[in-house]
């Protein structure tokens, strides 16, 4: 960590070098070190390359005063010549998600109208490695699989991360002086399990495993997002050719859906489609996996009460099948063969909201 | 936890319903509390089911008293009416791997000769739910993606690991009155970062995390072997498909090859093989990261020593072509492109033995 500076504005222009010349692009800045940090170094590598740079400050009114320390924040921004300095208001306390989840959502959301209205052809977040290695761990406590191991990506739509490799110690040392990073109390309120992550679960992994842990966890990251990109994009392509021609249904080209939501099965049809038998047994079972997850939810089953286990209690239908009964699944949806197919059905006779047999143990 | 024997019961049923009616299976035994319970259940469910039921017992001879140690457990196990029960020696202190890496082929060589020997269809192994979650921890800490996340497989050869679904402490309070487990000393000695995990790092996850971490991480396990399964199985049907029609070489149809070892196809071809760059430009990046590592090791790069760093700078040579120079990896090896063709070849008018340039700070 000799020269930070210079590793975080090499990080800058390595990713902005990705976009067209003289693109514009937004920093989003929370006022915290990072995002503080990421602004300096893209101030100074667009005043020296192609680039136009503006910034972005997301004030979630959260807590008295934090207008004025947006408006402060704003004030350093443009003093490190960032052009436009664009604050929005973001109110996160309605929305579905808890207020974590719903202050992320609205911020992404603002962050992207924000690019929409200024032209800019990227939002610049101060995610680094330790973040996303607190991610990694995250993702590993839910025991969800690869996908939740992939952590943030280092491009996303309009969103770049171009410090996704930098240790948090090299960004903040990097922090010009005189720039006065201020950190929201709330974050660190909200997000109570990264919070634990970071100041009791890596430090401890660190200690134990070696000092490699955080670097070990970022390059996890980024195999499993290869890998869950491969095989979510062969399961889309299994419903592309496959189920399209059973049921008439166009999927369409969107690539890589986002598992989490219901997703443009769900949207098309509620019932679900009856799938081939050997169409399935033929897939590999990480594939066949996903393929089942995403007919279960096409059919009602809610993503977030469908686990692992269910899935794999409907993948019997197909590997072990022996004429047993139906699964019975979260949403009062039930799954039986028959024909040769795997029917995904509303549960007849049943309460509707039903969760299914329950799922083994969960954290 | 009401009735734990009952747990491992049903464990070792499931694992053993697999095999054909009739099959005689041996239990691995160290005489520590998790094999001897798995030898008690399996005694037990042997008894009253189709099978026949023995035991072999590893002897390492790494102390003074591990003979007479190795008597008293095999005494036990007859005991419990396994038969036969069988006890090997086997000389551990030489070999490429380490004194752990050592003792772990020796054992399961040992193991695989007494089930040839005994005609036994399966040898079950005591690891535990606990023993998959510290895998996934190692795994984690080194970083080196899904695979290193897949811990260890409940089938995989002869080997069977009927327990992996259950909690130690489970296991443990399964153990029947009147048998005394012997832990090996040498175990925690060995396994020094093993014992870590399991003393230091788990406990804090859990307190930090919730106490389904085990069972998370038992869960990425799965999931992430299922994916690196399904990626590899790509992996080596690209080379079977289209590397052998362009070499004449035959890569044999022996499943998923293991990426640590040089395998089929660097026994076969020491000079590495062109790849057309179109066709690895059409593979999935998960599938052709494995494609270049494997080529790179086939071509004599040592697999120890081949980071994903040194994968990924391949892959610009087929993904962000602009004429640029080749790159250098261990063992001497260059990776170039010309004519549209991806060369590994010996590196010319060096030292042999030299390892590339040097990859990203590791832990």
């Amino acid at each position: 960590m000799r020269h930070p500076h210079l590793d975080v504005r090499r990080a800058v222009r390595t990713a902005l070098s990705g976009l067209p010349d003289g693109s514009a692009v937004l920093v989003a800045c929370s006022g915290g070190a990072d995002s503080l940090s990421l602004a300096a170094a893209t101030a100074w590598v667009a005043a020296r390359g192609g680039s136009r740079a503006g910034a972005v400050c997301v004030d979630h009114g959260l807590q008295p005063g934090s207008a004025d320390q947006a408006r402060s924040t704003a004030a350093a921004l443009c003093g490190l010549g960032l052009d436009p300095v664009v604050t929005v208001h973001a109110d996160a306390s309605r929305g579905p998600d808890g207020p974590e989840g719903n202050a992320r959502a609205v911020r992404y959301a603002a962050l992207t109208a924000a690019a929409e209205r200024t032209g800019a052809a990227a939002v610049l977040l101060g995610h680094t490695l330790d973040d996303q290695a607190e991610t990694v761990l995250l993702g590993l406590a839910r025991g969800s699989g690869p996908r939740s191991l992939s952590g943030m990506a280092a491009r996303s739509g309009v969103f770049l991360r171009p410090l996704l490799g930098l240790r948090r110690s090299v960004v903040r040392a990097a922090l010009p002086a005189g720039l006065e990073p201020w950190d929201d109390p709330h974050n660190e309120e909200f997000a109570y399990a990264r919070a634990r992550v970071r100041h009791r679960v890596l430090p401890v992994l660190e200690a134990e495993l070696g000092p490699g842990v955080a670097e070990a966890l970022a390059r996890t990251a980024e195999l499993a997002r290869a890998d869950a990109d491969a095989l979510d994009a062969q399961a889309t392509a299994f419903f592309a050719s496959d189920a399209r021609d059973r049921s008439g249904v166009d999927h369409g080209e969107s690539g890589v859906p986002d598992r989490r939501k219901p997703g443009p099965l769900h949207d098309r049809q509620s019932g679900g489609v009856p799938l081939a038998v050997t169409d399935l047994a033929a897939l590999p079972r990480a594939v066949r996996w996903r393929v089942l997850r995403r007919a279960a939810i096409a059919a009602g089953s809610p993503p977030t009460d469908l686990t692992a286990a269910h899935v794999a209690a409907i993948d019997t239908l197909v590997t072990a099948w022996r004429g047993q009964d139906g699964i019975d699944l979260p949403g009062a949806i039930r799954a039986t063969r028959a024909e040769g197919a795997l029917h995904l059905t509303p549960r007849t006779g049943t309460a509707a909201g039903g969760q299914g047999e329950p799922p083994p143990p969960h954290p």
